[in-house]
Protein backbone atom coordinates (compact mmCIF):
# COMPACT_ATOMS: atom_id res chain seq x y z
CA UNK A 1 0.00 0.00 0.00
CA UNK A 2 1.40 3.24 -1.14
CA UNK A 3 0.73 6.80 0.73
CA UNK A 4 -1.51 8.67 -1.23
CA UNK A 5 0.11 11.59 -3.26
CA UNK A 6 -0.86 15.02 -3.45
CA UNK A 7 -1.53 13.81 -7.60
CA UNK A 8 -3.68 10.81 -6.30
CA UNK A 9 -5.64 13.21 -4.15
CA UNK A 10 -5.93 15.64 -6.90
CA UNK A 11 -7.52 12.70 -9.32
CA UNK A 12 -9.37 11.75 -6.38
CA UNK A 13 -10.95 15.34 -6.36
CA UNK A 14 -11.09 14.93 -9.95
CA UNK A 15 -8.95 18.05 -11.11
CA UNK A 16 -6.54 17.74 -13.89
CA UNK A 17 -4.37 20.61 -13.43
CA UNK A 18 -3.81 22.76 -16.76
CA UNK A 19 -1.08 24.34 -18.50
CA UNK A 20 -0.01 27.21 -16.05
CA UNK A 21 -1.35 30.71 -16.68
CA UNK A 22 0.82 33.23 -18.59
CA UNK A 23 0.89 36.31 -17.16
CA UNK A 24 -1.35 38.95 -19.35
CA UNK A 25 1.26 41.98 -18.85
CA UNK A 26 4.93 42.42 -17.90
CA UNK A 27 6.16 40.02 -15.26
CA UNK A 28 6.72 36.72 -14.05
CA UNK A 29 4.27 33.56 -12.43
CA UNK A 30 6.36 33.28 -9.68
CA UNK A 31 9.87 34.27 -7.81
CA UNK A 32 12.16 32.24 -5.79
CA UNK A 33 13.85 33.85 -2.82
CA UNK A 34 15.73 31.06 -0.86
CA UNK A 35 13.01 28.63 0.17
CA UNK A 36 9.82 31.12 -0.25
CA UNK A 37 8.24 31.10 -3.47
CA UNK A 38 6.13 34.29 -4.37
CA UNK A 39 2.97 33.41 -6.48
CA UNK A 40 1.86 36.52 -8.79
CA UNK A 41 -2.22 36.92 -8.36
CA UNK A 42 -4.24 35.05 -10.33
CA UNK A 43 -7.25 36.23 -11.49
CA UNK A 44 -10.71 33.81 -11.30
CA UNK A 45 -11.16 32.52 -14.35
CA UNK A 46 -13.80 30.20 -16.27
CA UNK A 47 -13.16 28.89 -19.39
CA UNK A 48 -10.10 30.07 -20.06
CA UNK A 49 -11.63 33.67 -20.30
CA UNK A 50 -11.80 35.60 -17.03
CA UNK A 51 -14.55 34.87 -14.44
CA UNK A 52 -15.95 38.47 -14.78
CA UNK A 53 -18.36 40.32 -11.94
CA UNK A 54 -18.65 41.97 -8.83
CA UNK A 55 -19.51 39.91 -5.86
CA UNK A 56 -22.69 41.64 -3.53
CA UNK A 57 -23.69 42.90 -7.76
CA UNK A 58 -24.36 39.64 -10.13
CA UNK A 59 -22.40 37.56 -8.32
CA UNK A 60 -23.51 35.25 -5.02
CA UNK A 61 -21.10 34.48 -1.99
CA UNK A 62 -21.58 30.89 -3.40
CA UNK A 63 -20.18 31.86 -7.12
CA UNK A 64 -17.37 33.95 -5.08
CA UNK A 65 -16.38 30.71 -4.10
CA UNK A 66 -16.63 28.38 -6.57
CA UNK A 67 -14.17 31.49 -8.20
CA UNK A 68 -11.85 30.83 -5.57
CA UNK A 69 -11.85 27.33 -5.55
CA UNK A 70 -10.92 28.04 -9.32
CA UNK A 71 -8.30 29.86 -9.35
CA UNK A 72 -6.88 28.02 -6.26
CA UNK A 73 -6.60 25.10 -8.77
CA UNK A 74 -4.84 27.93 -11.32
CA UNK A 75 -2.45 28.39 -8.36
CA UNK A 76 -1.76 24.52 -8.18
CA UNK A 77 -0.74 24.61 -11.79
CA UNK A 78 1.72 27.43 -11.30
CA UNK A 79 2.99 25.57 -8.49
CA UNK A 80 3.51 22.68 -10.11
CA UNK A 81 5.38 24.67 -13.38
CA UNK A 82 7.14 25.95 -10.62
CA UNK A 83 8.94 23.03 -9.25
CA UNK A 84 8.18 20.14 -10.88
CA UNK A 85 6.58 18.09 -8.11
CA UNK A 86 4.16 19.29 -6.03
CA UNK A 87 5.78 17.61 -3.34
CA UNK A 88 8.82 20.37 -3.30
CA UNK A 89 6.55 21.98 -1.50
CA UNK A 90 6.71 22.21 2.29
CA UNK A 91 3.74 24.56 2.82
CA UNK A 92 1.98 27.02 1.74
CA UNK A 93 2.17 29.77 3.98
CA UNK A 94 0.23 32.96 2.74
CA UNK A 95 -2.93 33.76 0.55
CA UNK A 96 -4.08 37.37 -0.36
CA UNK A 97 -7.45 37.00 -1.42
CA UNK A 98 -8.75 40.31 -3.37
CA UNK A 99 -13.15 39.96 -3.52
CA UNK A 100 -14.64 42.27 -6.52
CA UNK A 101 -16.55 43.51 -3.80
CA UNK A 102 -19.79 46.48 -3.99
CA UNK A 103 -20.13 48.52 -1.53
CA UNK A 104 -22.24 46.59 0.95
CA UNK A 105 -20.64 43.13 0.47
CA UNK A 106 -18.77 41.57 3.70
CA UNK A 107 -18.38 38.09 3.09
CA UNK A 108 -15.13 37.94 1.37
CA UNK A 109 -13.80 35.78 3.81
CA UNK A 110 -16.40 33.15 2.57
CA UNK A 111 -15.56 33.69 -0.85
CA UNK A 112 -11.96 32.94 0.52
CA UNK A 113 -12.98 30.03 1.87
CA UNK A 114 -13.04 28.39 -1.87
CA UNK A 115 -9.51 28.15 -2.09
CA UNK A 116 -8.42 27.50 1.22
CA UNK A 117 -10.07 25.12 2.18
CA UNK A 118 -9.02 23.59 -1.57
CA UNK A 119 -5.31 23.84 -0.51
CA UNK A 120 -6.32 21.57 2.78
CA UNK A 121 -7.58 19.00 1.38
CA UNK A 122 -5.04 18.90 -1.33
CA UNK A 123 -1.97 19.35 1.17
CA UNK A 124 -3.40 18.17 4.30
CA UNK A 125 -1.78 19.98 7.35
CA UNK A 126 0.67 21.50 4.97
CA UNK A 127 -1.92 23.87 3.37
CA UNK A 128 -3.72 25.48 6.26
CA UNK A 129 -2.37 28.77 5.73
CA UNK A 130 -2.33 32.71 6.89
CA UNK A 131 -4.55 34.77 4.96
CA UNK A 132 -5.61 38.18 4.35
CA UNK A 133 -9.33 38.51 2.61
CA UNK A 134 -10.95 41.80 1.65
CA UNK A 135 -12.99 43.67 -0.93
CA UNK A 136 -11.28 45.29 -4.08
CA UNK A 137 -12.42 48.09 -6.04
CA UNK A 138 -11.73 46.42 -8.91
CA UNK A 139 -9.79 44.08 -10.46
CA UNK A 140 -7.63 43.12 -14.22
CA UNK A 141 -10.08 42.28 -16.95
CA UNK A 142 -12.71 42.75 -14.38
CA UNK A 143 -12.80 39.53 -12.95
CA UNK A 144 -14.10 38.76 -9.65
CA UNK A 145 -11.44 37.45 -7.57
CA UNK A 146 -7.74 37.70 -7.66
CA UNK A 147 -5.39 35.35 -5.18
CA UNK A 148 -1.79 35.64 -4.56
CA UNK A 149 0.28 33.20 -2.36
CA UNK A 150 3.64 32.56 -0.84
CA UNK A 151 4.63 28.89 -0.65
CA UNK A 152 7.53 27.72 1.46
CA UNK A 153 9.78 24.76 -0.48
CA UNK A 154 11.33 21.61 1.23
CA UNK A 155 15.02 21.90 1.94
CA UNK A 156 17.37 20.86 -0.73
CA UNK A 157 14.52 22.63 -3.28
CA UNK A 158 15.22 25.95 -2.44
CA UNK A 159 17.26 28.48 -5.02
CA UNK A 160 19.92 29.73 -2.21
CA UNK B 1 16.96 47.58 38.55
CA UNK B 2 15.88 45.70 35.50
CA UNK B 3 15.30 46.84 32.29
CA UNK B 4 11.67 47.03 31.61
CA UNK B 5 10.26 43.80 29.57
CA UNK B 6 7.81 44.40 26.63
CA UNK B 7 5.20 43.45 29.57
CA UNK B 8 6.38 46.35 31.50
CA UNK B 9 5.87 48.40 28.66
CA UNK B 10 2.44 46.90 27.60
CA UNK B 11 1.73 47.57 31.83
CA UNK B 12 2.45 50.70 31.60
CA UNK B 13 -0.08 51.46 28.72
CA UNK B 14 -3.05 49.87 30.49
CA UNK B 15 -2.86 47.07 28.07
CA UNK B 16 -3.86 43.91 28.42
CA UNK B 17 -3.48 41.27 25.78
CA UNK B 18 -6.37 38.93 25.89
CA UNK B 19 -7.06 35.72 23.80
CA UNK B 20 -5.51 35.47 20.81
CA UNK B 21 -8.57 36.27 17.83
CA UNK B 22 -10.04 32.46 15.96
CA UNK B 23 -9.87 32.68 12.53
CA UNK B 24 -13.42 33.07 11.34
CA UNK B 25 -13.13 30.92 8.48
CA UNK B 26 -11.07 28.57 6.76
CA UNK B 27 -7.10 29.54 7.92
CA UNK B 28 -5.05 29.58 10.34
CA UNK B 29 -3.71 32.51 12.79
CA UNK B 30 -0.48 32.58 11.80
CA UNK B 31 2.82 30.60 9.69
CA UNK B 32 6.16 30.60 10.13
CA UNK B 33 8.93 30.24 7.45
CA UNK B 34 12.53 30.10 8.60
CA UNK B 35 12.44 33.03 10.75
CA UNK B 36 9.76 34.89 9.34
CA UNK B 37 6.16 35.37 10.93
CA UNK B 38 3.41 35.94 8.69
CA UNK B 39 0.20 37.20 10.64
CA UNK B 40 -3.22 37.00 8.82
CA UNK B 41 -5.30 39.52 8.73
CA UNK B 42 -6.95 40.81 11.50
CA UNK B 43 -10.34 43.15 11.52
CA UNK B 44 -10.69 45.43 14.15
CA UNK B 45 -13.47 44.58 17.21
CA UNK B 46 -14.91 46.96 19.37
CA UNK B 47 -16.30 44.77 22.64
CA UNK B 48 -15.15 41.10 20.58
CA UNK B 49 -17.54 42.62 17.85
CA UNK B 50 -16.17 43.69 14.29
CA UNK B 51 -15.69 47.25 14.68
CA UNK B 52 -17.96 47.88 11.28
CA UNK B 53 -18.32 51.25 9.86
CA UNK B 54 -16.62 53.27 6.39
CA UNK B 55 -13.61 55.58 6.88
CA UNK B 56 -15.06 59.21 5.20
CA UNK B 57 -18.65 57.60 6.08
CA UNK B 58 -19.78 57.48 9.04
CA UNK B 59 -16.50 56.85 11.46
CA UNK B 60 -14.04 59.92 11.56
CA UNK B 61 -9.62 59.85 10.71
CA UNK B 62 -9.42 59.93 14.56
CA UNK B 63 -12.36 56.68 14.64
CA UNK B 64 -10.09 54.76 12.53
CA UNK B 65 -6.87 55.43 14.00
CA UNK B 66 -8.27 53.63 17.50
CA UNK B 67 -9.72 50.53 15.55
CA UNK B 68 -6.24 50.54 14.14
CA UNK B 69 -4.79 50.84 17.71
CA UNK B 70 -7.15 48.03 19.14
CA UNK B 71 -6.00 45.79 16.04
CA UNK B 72 -2.36 46.36 17.15
CA UNK B 73 -3.45 45.14 20.14
CA UNK B 74 -5.01 42.03 18.79
CA UNK B 75 -1.86 41.54 16.76
CA UNK B 76 -0.13 41.68 20.00
CA UNK B 77 -2.10 38.65 21.86
CA UNK B 78 -1.64 36.58 18.15
CA UNK B 79 1.92 37.66 18.42
CA UNK B 80 2.24 36.70 22.01
CA UNK B 81 0.45 32.81 21.24
CA UNK B 82 2.50 32.20 18.00
CA UNK B 83 5.87 32.71 20.57
CA UNK B 84 5.09 31.92 23.63
CA UNK B 85 6.49 35.47 25.22
CA UNK B 86 7.34 38.57 22.99
CA UNK B 87 10.75 38.87 23.41
CA UNK B 88 11.00 36.14 20.74
CA UNK B 89 10.53 38.75 18.22
CA UNK B 90 13.33 40.09 16.77
CA UNK B 91 11.48 42.66 14.97
CA UNK B 92 8.36 44.03 13.21
CA UNK B 93 9.03 43.56 9.39
CA UNK B 94 6.00 44.60 7.61
CA UNK B 95 2.03 46.11 8.37
CA UNK B 96 -0.75 46.24 5.56
CA UNK B 97 -3.38 48.15 6.64
CA UNK B 98 -6.52 47.75 4.93
CA UNK B 99 -9.04 50.98 5.72
CA UNK B 100 -12.68 50.40 4.32
CA UNK B 101 -12.83 53.98 2.79
CA UNK B 102 -15.82 55.97 1.21
CA UNK B 103 -14.44 56.99 -2.18
CA UNK B 104 -13.44 60.24 -1.06
CA UNK B 105 -11.70 59.92 1.69
CA UNK B 106 -7.76 60.03 1.41
CA UNK B 107 -6.06 59.91 5.27
CA UNK B 108 -5.54 56.09 5.22
CA UNK B 109 -2.32 57.08 6.52
CA UNK B 110 -3.10 58.45 9.55
CA UNK B 111 -5.88 55.91 10.21
CA UNK B 112 -2.64 53.37 9.97
CA UNK B 113 -0.69 55.34 12.33
CA UNK B 114 -2.87 54.15 15.03
CA UNK B 115 -1.33 50.94 14.63
CA UNK B 116 2.37 51.93 13.70
CA UNK B 117 2.51 54.32 16.60
CA UNK B 118 1.68 51.51 19.23
CA UNK B 119 3.92 48.89 18.08
CA UNK B 120 7.24 51.39 18.22
CA UNK B 121 6.16 52.76 21.90
CA UNK B 122 5.82 48.52 22.62
CA UNK B 123 8.78 47.14 20.98
CA UNK B 124 11.01 50.39 20.30
CA UNK B 125 12.98 50.56 17.42
CA UNK B 126 12.71 46.66 16.43
CA UNK B 127 8.62 47.81 16.33
CA UNK B 128 9.86 50.54 13.34
CA UNK B 129 8.24 48.64 10.07
CA UNK B 130 7.82 49.01 6.44
CA UNK B 131 4.25 49.42 5.19
CA UNK B 132 1.66 49.97 3.14
CA UNK B 133 -2.12 51.29 3.45
CA UNK B 134 -4.82 51.82 1.38
CA UNK B 135 -8.70 51.88 1.00
CA UNK B 136 -10.84 48.39 0.63
CA UNK B 137 -13.69 48.49 -1.18
CA UNK B 138 -14.60 46.43 2.05
CA UNK B 139 -13.72 44.20 4.95
CA UNK B 140 -15.50 41.17 6.53
CA UNK B 141 -18.16 41.69 8.43
CA UNK B 142 -17.97 45.21 7.50
CA UNK B 143 -15.18 45.85 9.35
CA UNK B 144 -13.57 49.27 8.73
CA UNK B 145 -9.78 48.26 9.55
CA UNK B 146 -7.86 44.89 8.59
CA UNK B 147 -4.18 44.48 9.47
CA UNK B 148 -1.51 42.18 8.75
CA UNK B 149 1.68 41.85 9.72
CA UNK B 150 5.29 39.90 8.99
CA UNK B 151 7.50 39.76 12.08
CA UNK B 152 11.42 38.44 12.27
CA UNK B 153 12.16 36.17 14.88
CA UNK B 154 14.64 36.02 17.11
CA UNK B 155 17.58 33.73 16.47
CA UNK B 156 16.99 30.29 17.87
CA UNK B 157 13.24 30.38 18.10
CA UNK B 158 12.59 30.61 13.93
CA UNK B 159 11.53 27.15 12.38
CA UNK B 160 14.35 26.49 9.70
CA UNK C 1 35.09 48.28 -22.51
CA UNK C 2 33.47 47.86 -19.06
CA UNK C 3 30.07 46.32 -18.91
CA UNK C 4 27.26 48.84 -18.52
CA UNK C 5 26.32 49.29 -14.96
CA UNK C 6 22.79 49.90 -13.24
CA UNK C 7 23.64 53.78 -12.74
CA UNK C 8 24.56 53.55 -16.69
CA UNK C 9 21.21 52.28 -17.55
CA UNK C 10 19.35 54.94 -15.69
CA UNK C 11 21.63 57.58 -17.36
CA UNK C 12 20.71 56.06 -20.87
CA UNK C 13 17.23 56.56 -20.02
CA UNK C 14 17.85 59.89 -18.17
CA UNK C 15 16.56 58.66 -14.93
CA UNK C 16 18.50 60.88 -12.07
CA UNK C 17 17.75 59.10 -8.79
CA UNK C 18 16.49 61.80 -5.82
CA UNK C 19 16.57 61.40 -2.41
CA UNK C 20 14.46 58.86 -1.34
CA UNK C 21 11.21 60.03 -0.34
CA UNK C 22 10.43 60.19 3.48
CA UNK C 23 7.34 58.35 5.10
CA UNK C 24 4.29 60.96 5.65
CA UNK C 25 3.50 59.03 9.17
CA UNK C 26 4.81 56.44 11.39
CA UNK C 27 6.67 53.92 10.18
CA UNK C 28 10.43 53.18 7.57
CA UNK C 29 11.16 53.15 3.84
CA UNK C 30 12.37 49.76 4.09
CA UNK C 31 13.42 47.39 6.89
CA UNK C 32 15.23 43.99 6.10
CA UNK C 33 15.01 40.33 7.08
CA UNK C 34 17.91 38.00 6.37
CA UNK C 35 18.12 39.01 2.48
CA UNK C 36 14.74 40.33 1.98
CA UNK C 37 14.47 43.99 1.86
CA UNK C 38 10.78 45.14 2.30
CA UNK C 39 10.21 48.31 0.38
CA UNK C 40 7.09 50.39 1.70
CA UNK C 41 3.72 51.50 -0.22
CA UNK C 42 5.08 54.74 -2.06
CA UNK C 43 2.81 56.53 -3.83
CA UNK C 44 2.60 58.49 -6.98
CA UNK C 45 4.13 61.30 -7.23
CA UNK C 46 4.59 64.74 -10.03
CA UNK C 47 6.39 67.34 -9.08
CA UNK C 48 6.94 66.43 -5.65
CA UNK C 49 3.58 66.48 -4.84
CA UNK C 50 1.24 63.22 -5.03
CA UNK C 51 0.28 62.48 -8.07
CA UNK C 52 -3.93 62.49 -7.68
CA UNK C 53 -7.05 61.11 -9.47
CA UNK C 54 -8.53 58.02 -10.26
CA UNK C 55 -8.18 55.67 -12.88
CA UNK C 56 -11.54 55.22 -15.00
CA UNK C 57 -12.23 58.66 -14.01
CA UNK C 58 -9.95 62.07 -14.55
CA UNK C 59 -7.19 59.80 -15.77
CA UNK C 60 -6.09 56.93 -18.67
CA UNK C 61 -4.71 54.39 -18.24
CA UNK C 62 -1.46 55.56 -20.26
CA UNK C 63 -1.49 58.71 -16.95
CA UNK C 64 -1.30 55.36 -15.03
CA UNK C 65 1.24 53.69 -16.54
CA UNK C 66 3.25 57.14 -16.51
CA UNK C 67 2.18 57.55 -12.69
CA UNK C 68 3.94 54.10 -11.80
CA UNK C 69 6.67 54.47 -13.93
CA UNK C 70 7.27 57.44 -11.77
CA UNK C 71 6.48 55.60 -8.45
CA UNK C 72 9.12 52.69 -9.83
CA UNK C 73 11.95 55.48 -10.32
CA UNK C 74 11.26 56.44 -6.58
CA UNK C 75 11.28 52.88 -5.39
CA UNK C 76 14.38 52.72 -7.08
CA UNK C 77 15.61 55.85 -5.22
CA UNK C 78 14.76 53.99 -1.48
CA UNK C 79 16.46 51.17 -2.87
CA UNK C 80 19.97 52.92 -3.57
CA UNK C 81 19.37 55.05 -0.38
CA UNK C 82 18.91 51.33 1.62
CA UNK C 83 21.99 49.18 -0.16
CA UNK C 84 24.19 52.12 -0.93
CA UNK C 85 24.74 50.58 -4.31
CA UNK C 86 22.08 48.91 -6.64
CA UNK C 87 24.20 45.64 -7.51
CA UNK C 88 23.33 44.90 -3.98
CA UNK C 89 20.16 44.03 -5.06
CA UNK C 90 20.78 40.24 -6.55
CA UNK C 91 16.58 40.57 -7.80
CA UNK C 92 13.35 42.44 -7.30
CA UNK C 93 11.00 39.33 -6.07
CA UNK C 94 7.73 40.62 -6.16
CA UNK C 95 5.66 43.76 -6.54
CA UNK C 96 2.08 44.89 -5.32
CA UNK C 97 0.78 47.78 -7.36
CA UNK C 98 -2.56 49.51 -6.01
CA UNK C 99 -4.93 51.48 -8.94
CA UNK C 100 -7.27 53.94 -7.33
CA UNK C 101 -9.63 53.11 -9.65
CA UNK C 102 -13.40 54.38 -10.37
CA UNK C 103 -15.76 51.11 -10.34
CA UNK C 104 -15.84 50.21 -14.21
CA UNK C 105 -12.10 50.66 -14.50
CA UNK C 106 -10.85 47.13 -15.39
CA UNK C 107 -7.08 48.33 -16.71
CA UNK C 108 -4.95 47.82 -13.58
CA UNK C 109 -2.08 45.15 -15.18
CA UNK C 110 -1.50 48.07 -17.97
CA UNK C 111 -0.91 50.68 -15.18
CA UNK C 112 0.84 48.49 -13.37
CA UNK C 113 3.56 47.64 -16.44
CA UNK C 114 4.80 51.21 -16.25
CA UNK C 115 6.50 50.24 -13.41
CA UNK C 116 7.22 46.87 -14.01
CA UNK C 117 8.58 47.04 -17.30
CA UNK C 118 11.20 50.08 -15.99
CA UNK C 119 12.70 47.56 -13.50
CA UNK C 120 13.35 45.32 -16.05
CA UNK C 121 15.05 47.46 -18.43
CA UNK C 122 17.25 48.33 -15.53
CA UNK C 123 18.08 45.35 -14.00
CA UNK C 124 17.61 42.85 -16.98
CA UNK C 125 16.57 39.48 -15.86
CA UNK C 126 17.12 40.38 -12.24
CA UNK C 127 13.67 42.65 -12.61
CA UNK C 128 11.84 40.33 -13.38
CA UNK C 129 9.18 39.83 -10.70
CA UNK C 130 5.80 38.14 -9.30
CA UNK C 131 3.44 40.62 -8.95
CA UNK C 132 -0.81 41.71 -8.06
CA UNK C 133 -2.08 44.72 -9.31
CA UNK C 134 -5.80 45.75 -8.48
CA UNK C 135 -8.03 48.40 -7.74
CA UNK C 136 -7.86 50.61 -4.08
CA UNK C 137 -10.93 51.79 -3.33
CA UNK C 138 -8.70 55.11 -2.26
CA UNK C 139 -4.71 55.89 -1.83
CA UNK C 140 -3.07 57.93 0.93
CA UNK C 141 -3.46 61.76 -0.14
CA UNK C 142 -5.51 60.78 -3.26
CA UNK C 143 -2.57 59.49 -5.03
CA UNK C 144 -3.34 57.19 -7.93
CA UNK C 145 -0.83 54.53 -7.70
CA UNK C 146 0.85 52.92 -4.69
CA UNK C 147 3.59 50.48 -5.36
CA UNK C 148 5.27 48.46 -2.97
CA UNK C 149 8.55 46.04 -3.25
CA UNK C 150 9.99 43.14 -1.96
CA UNK C 151 13.73 42.58 -3.42
CA UNK C 152 16.40 39.72 -2.78
CA UNK C 153 19.69 40.82 -1.53
CA UNK C 154 22.96 40.09 -3.01
CA UNK C 155 24.79 37.15 -0.72
CA UNK C 156 27.24 39.29 1.78
CA UNK C 157 24.97 42.31 1.76
CA UNK C 158 21.95 40.71 3.95
CA UNK C 159 21.31 41.90 7.34
CA UNK C 160 21.49 38.21 8.65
Amino acid sequence: MMTPTIYDTLDALGIRLGDPVRPAAAFVPWTVAGDLLFVSGHIARKDGRPWTGRLGGDLSTADGAAAARATAIDLLATLHAATGDLTAIRRIVKLTVLVNSAPAFTEQHLVANGASELLVEVFGAAGAHARSAFGAAQIPFGSCVEIELIAQLSPGRDAA
